[in-house]
């Protein structure tokens, strides 16, 4: 099958930009995986969550759409390709990391078809908002997968970095928006014991 | 809110199911990723292939279930953190795969509640199986990542392992079948190229 010119430059963009986002593979998060020798990337950290979706929507607040949830998943960290990734407990790189993010959106979104820009800016931007069904559940995943991994390691993160209670309840103070459900088991299974074992600072009642 | 008795333990199980899967960041293929140094795993495989198919799925020769098919490429390599990663071209290997798989789904996906475990058991046999349309759109992402990525990296997998063109072309025997479409550009795009450079032993008409 011969494809017509229009397609054959739209697909040419397509694949540009898939092959681009191969470099999220190399973008370090904090966060361990179970094994503890070495930390995850965005990529595998985007896997984790959009499984995590499809079997955890279920606990939802609010009914959502598992599909654009997943897709919200997959790219939200796209971004970090140009941006890097701004630990979760780094006070002075979040202050930069909007306009660093933003650029790098216009960038990365920008080699595809301009509909398919649309809509992989517009679901970003929704996650970024966090007020949508879909955006709320994406954080809350988005913010359980860590807690979930950090706690299987022994708190090897929170121990490195030093982390206060306070900070992971400030860091979590939407999770809940999401999935009240899931938020009470993170709290009861991932942060408590920690908290108990003294692998988090305890600076605050839970 | 308290959870219920019943949603405790359904929670648990979902979890435990969540944590194992962890392992599949430690799951190496053979593909390098696109800066060349290292190898890509299954996690990193199945990202990609998903986000390929929000994109490319208006290629599909029949309209498929989108959401189904990103479900299916996220999970379809779970079996390997049992059955370990069969490389497309070792005959040996590809003898007991079968085998090894079954009983590793058996395992990973017991982990789950029944409800779960069924359909993510379903939809993995209903990849192995290749038959419905969302199945061979998954095998069509499954076969054209790697040669995308091997392609990137100026044929670096195939020249390691001598990879011939009809070991290529006998591997993608039905990667047309869930595109057409997206089979010729990846013939002209990343096969053709690089048999005319040596990287593909020529063995046999493209």
């Amino acid at each position: 099958m011969e494809s017509n010119k229009e397609n054959k430059s739209r697909l040419r963009k397509q694949f540009d930009f898939i092959e681009e986002i191969d470099k999220e593979k190399l973008i370090g998060r904090q966060t361990y995986i179970s094994d503890g020798i070495r930390k995850e990337n965005d990529a595998e950290h985007a896997w984790h969550m959009a499984i995590m979706t499809v079997l955890l929507s279920e606990y939802a607040n609010e009914t959502i759409d598992v599909l654009k949830t997943m897709t919200m998943l997959l790219i939200h960290d796209i971004v970090e390709i140009d941006a890097g990734d701004t630990y979760a407990y780094d006070e002075e790189g979040k202050k930069t990391q909007r306009k660093r993010e933003e650029a790098a959106a216009e960038r990365i979104f920008g080699l595809l078809p301009d509909d398919q820009k649309e809509k992989f800016m517009s679901i970003w931007e929704e996650f970024e908002e966090g007020v949508t069904p879909e955006a709320k559940f994406a954080r809350t995943m988005d913010h359980i997968q860590p807690l979930m991994l950090n706690a299987k390691t022994d708190g090897k993160s929170w121990v490195e970095h030093g982390v206060a209670l306070s900070s992971i309840l400030r860091r979590n103070e939407n999770t809940k928006e999401g999935s009240k459900e899931l938020w009470e088991y993170a709290k009861n299974n991932f942060i408590r014991p920690n908290v108990e074992k003294g692998r988090i600072i305890n600076d605050e009642s839970l």
